[in-house]
């Protein structure tokens, strides 16, 4: 349950570190009360107006700070709220948190101010979805998708849907109270024909979600290929060759080499992986076992190749599945073009690349190749696309009852059957939309976001 | 020189990260048409009060901001400044700044903000400079200093300085005009005890200067001793023991393991060292002579022995300078107490203290030495600390004019002479207070400055 709505929440809502400034958030009914005991001050400050103000902590002097009062409900959380700027040192930050916490205040837990605001009505469960996936989003493309769902177009697009299904209860609802004159208001083929249809708009949806995933986390990239084909400089030229994404978070991952290259909007998480072998040579190495584990969870595939090789050199260790995969034909410089084109020959039933990774060769058309791959992933641009895991196990179980719901229909049951099913769908619509929650799926929301937001 | 202060600086002002909220601050006359157009608003702001807004690129929706205007000359700056509060995302930010420099700000260098606060008047260069030191202080002892200086301590001791040396300028120009008349306003011995006096309070102020440094930058704490007397076992015991401070910027030393623990205000920097052999032994390595390197850089020094170990082992090894080291008997648990205390005795001269790192025995004893260590360096509560590297040498090069001058008055040289090295001295003082102040000086200060500052 989320704590009770008369404690203060206090959190430092600008990232850790050093700066010129960083902002504390106070969010609840001592706000106020707060922000005057920690400036010793008992004039009252103006709403949306910036103030100067002096900190003590006993006798001693710590900052001097700029405060923002913001009165309820005309905030954020719609609560009282204080923002408190302050020296960007984390030693007085931390000392001023400390004193609202002495002075009655709480520290919030994460994502506590936007779930308060959730709760208090100023913004719905998908615009607050949103602005978690907005703060991490590190590529255009994540940002449109997170930025289309704050401007309501998911919303938007879930409203539609469930219009449709209510108009659909209300059909059949409205022939059970005539039952006894035996008036029938749609015919069963047509509620059936109805309910397909929505389910297939649902899976449309759905089907954007693969793409969404892949815009909201950047797409896993593991270059792969026999030893010594060349697959760390291939690795160290893209990382030449396009953007590197810093990554503010410091990286979880230690045993293998994974960094993010940005290139037209999108996100490449590139990782360079150990070499395979064939598999009757040693299979037990951690490193081979990773790499075969790797390609599994590859959303694109980088195989490298020396061009010079025979093809039956690697024919074995090729992955099966080849949709997602290039062929990166490596060592171009070294290798005489009749060797190549007739590899390239021979591999044509792949999609091949000719690069010299060493001269930095082709680089650039393996980007251009790489981005074209996700672009035909893409939906067309009106669609709204699906990057939320929460949205997507919604619609699955919507569905299931959408399903029940049209087989009822073809056996011709009763329609009470039939809008029980469909009033089971529309609450699953009402979940995703925030209408109804509990609070594990609330907090589990919630507990995604940073501290202070 | 200052870059024409024309131009409108944009800078992140928050930490760099992810986090809830950063700020993006413009000043200088073109920040009100940049905010208006970055929000594609053609009203004007009202100052000092925090408005919404969205941000466009283009046709598309970039983020939605807070945004307050701070008019010219009620600013940080005394120029025009807006800051912009968006969401915590790298991307979001940087699309941001790029938007202003495309709109015709200027990208800010390091402390360009306070800069020009200081070449508008609006802080003197006394503040300034403590404003840099309040960000970087981790603890409580240098948030003192700086806070004292940003309050105007320093300011006003050297002003008293100043007002010294004015009123003896005063006296000996007084008697030049009299000097047809033969009046003495005060004799020689006089001016000469004053300037000897001056000369004193400035010694007294720049031996504060060495417990300004360790109070800025923290105690530079290296754990020598002989090899396994249990150096490691002793810097993760004081680790455990006390609270560690965690440095948001990435650690520059990657040869020699360093980290800081904070107590009673204090900060120390532990540096964990290569053994230390016999000087008749391999000196070459390149360890060892790290370690001897970092003896003579020592603040305090924490020389390790193993409790069981004879004096003749290790004696040749143990530094010559005593005043600044504490001896630590480790091992305690698997020694006798009465071969521990044959080994205090014969290190009588020394301070000592028996701990057990192993079983965590006596460390907080020893932090608590450590600590009295840097209290007995502390000037009186009362004296101004000097922590700036910049004020010192000027102190050091006005004690020379006056010491010059002190020299004349002894040899009854006229007071012309004097009169031109107290000049001088003056000229040191108005310097360091930036009255008179040349660019590479102030350059070199605001460079030090985390930019957006």
């Amino acid at each position: 349950m989320p704590r009770k709505i008369k404690t203060t929440i206090v959190a430092l809502s600008t990232p850790r570190g050093v700066g010129a400034i960083s902002i504390i958030r106070l969010s609840g009914p001592k706000s106020l009360e707060l922000a005057q005991k920690l400036t010793r001050n008992t004039k009252t400050f103006s709403p949306n107006t910036v103030q100067y103000a002096r900190v003590w902590i006993a006798e001693r002097f710590l900052d001097e700070i700029m405060l923002t009062y913001f009165r309820a409900p005309h905030s954020y959380t719609g609560e009282d709220v204080i923002e408190i700027s302050c020296h960007g040192s984390l030693y007085i930050v931390e000392l001023i948190i400390d004193l609202c916490v002495k002075f009655g205040a709480v520290p919030a837990k994460p994502g506590e101010f936007t779930q308060r605001a959730f709760l208090n009505g100023k913004i719905d469960l998908l615009r607050a979805e949103s602005i978690a996936d907005l703060i991490a989003s590190k590529t255009q493309s994540a940002h449109r998708e997170s930025s289309r769902q704050l401007l309501g177009d998911g919303a938007e697009c879930f409203q539609r849907l469930k219009k449709k299904i209510i108009q659909l209860i209300s059909t059949l609802e409205l022939e059970l109270d005539f039952s006894d004159q035996e008036i029938t208001f749609a015919p069963h083929e047509q509620i059936e024909t109805e309910i397909h249809s929505l389910i297939n708009d649902i899976y449309v949806l759905m089907k954007t979600y693969s793409y969404g995933k892949i815009v909201r986390t950047g797409l896993f990239t593991p270059i792969v290929g026999p030893p010594n084909s060349g697959k760390s400089s291939l690795f160290n030229a893209l990382l030449h060759e396009e953007r590197v994404i810093v990554s503010p978070i410091p990286g979880t991952t230690r045993d293998t080499i994974e960094e993010s290259i940005q290139k037209d909007g999108y996100q490449f998480r590139l990782v360079d992986t150990a070499g395979l072998h064939n598999t009757d040579e040693t299979i037990e190495s951690a490193g081979i076992s990773r790499s075969l584990k790797t390609i599994q969870l590859a959303d694109l595939l980088l195989f490298v190749i020396d061009a010079r090789a025979c093809l039956a050199e690697f024919q074995e260790i090729i992955p099966a599945k080849i949709s997602n995969m290039i062929i990166i034909i490596n060592k171009s410089d070294i290798t005489d073009p009749f060797t190549i084109s007739k590899l390239q020959n021979e591999l044509s039933r792949y999609k091949t690349i000719i690069v010299s990774a060493k001269e930095r060769v082709g680089i650039r058309e393996l980007t251009t190749l790489m981005v074209d791959y996700v672009k035909a992933q893409q939906p067309s641009e009106e669609d709204f696309i699906l990057t939320q895991k929460r949205h997507y196990i919604a619609l699955k179980k919507m569905c299931k009852f959408l399903k029940n719901a049209k087989a009822s229909s073809k056996r011709l049951i009763t329609s009470e059957m039939i809008v029980i099913d469909l009033r089971l769908a529309l609450s699953c619509l009402d979940e995703l939309l925030g209408k109804t929650t509990n609070d594990d799926i609330l907090n589990n929301i919630f507990q995604n976001f940073c501290i202070g937001k």
